[in-house]
């Protein structure tokens, strides 16, 4: 995206909620990957139409994309996964102090084995290593209910995915990309915000 | 957009559905404006989650996005306005030919006037001249559902309201813009997609 209209869209989305502008502040001090506010404010509008039961994440970092979602839930649950168990605690210990711990499970191991427990997923957010992304969506599309979001950052992967780049990273978000894009089954897009999000809606 | 971005992305959309290839040729031969392929696949997908009984396009020129917005509509209906009553014959033609005209109505004349005629409107699309935005949604406000959804077009207005531009419609998006960004009644976000995709779903 152009800094200017960045710049100028920033300035609109101003932020009164001051565990938003924490998380921002230590993921800027950090230099902690999070999906930022535009693509938050994304994840919630997407949520209260959506109204799921169940969301899951594959990647849930210190829990910022989490929280966009859990504010937006009304009756649903969300299951937050990281590798990290430091990354989990931080996250434990945010949605206790919003008091939004009723909402949330919180999952330290393997994102993909921990989501293949779940059934009838309505969101699977995708926050991975990037070359594992098709054989989680692979893995994982028995366990997506009817009408499910399956929402992933990183869909533009810095650019490379437009360019004749061939490492790892590049080619595993090509393969998705294509692979949802061409399915019968799933109506996608990627918004160009922030590294690029993909949204899939299941049509069955 | 970057030029490259876009080309990637049309190059995955690609499209089967021949009113839509049709309207596209239409389009880019007698250079008239319509949303594009990305943002009519955005339309549908918020459709679909929407799930609105009522529509109404403030400016449907010959129908592209109302094609889109009836496609993934259920029990729904749609209302085009348009002031050029040859618009709206060629869209009233297009839904003939597609079998999708039980679901949308025809109007022609100055599109806020026919739009207070409605009320309990889930889905308000904005596309008229860009100094009118906010009257429109200021004069529509009281039809607008609980938990309704604006979805307006040109909102980065080829990128003019990121500069110190002052033109009568370039200061008119902005005006609209912070409007909606301000409003507690509403989250509000822009999506970077072709001309800039506002959309604020009403909180109440």
């Amino acid at each position: 995206m152009d800094p200017k209209i960045n710049e100028y869209l920033m300035k609109l989305a101003r932020e009164d909620d001051k565990y938003i502008l924490e998380m921002e502040r230590t993921a800027s001090e950090k230099n902690f990957p999070i999906v930022e506010r535009l693509v938050g404010r994304l994840l919630f509008v997407l949520t209260k139409l959506k109204r799921p039961k169940l969301i899951v994440e594959l990647g849930s970092g210190f829990g910022y994309s989490a929280y966009w979602f859990a504010k937006a839930l009304q009756n649903g649950k969300i299951v937050l996964t990281d590798y990290r168990k430091e990354n989990i605690q931080n996250a434990e210990r945010l949605f206790l102090e919003t008091g939004l711990i009723r909402k949330a499970v919180f999952r330290v191991g393997e994102a993909m084995d921990i989501a293949k427990e779940y059934k009838d997923i309505d969101i699977l957010f995708i926050d991975i290593e990037k070359h594992q992304y098709l054989e989680a969506i692979q893995t994982l599309l028995p366990n997506l209910n009817r009408n499910a979001l399956i929402i992933a950052d990183n869909s533009l992967w810095y650019g490379k995915v437009a360019k004749n780049i061939r490492d790892r990273e590049t080619l595993g978000i090509k393969k998705f990309n294509k692979y949802l894009f061409e399915s019968q089954d799933f109506i996608t897009m990627i918004l160009p915000l922030r590294d690029g999000v993909l949204i899939a809606y299941k049509l069955s």
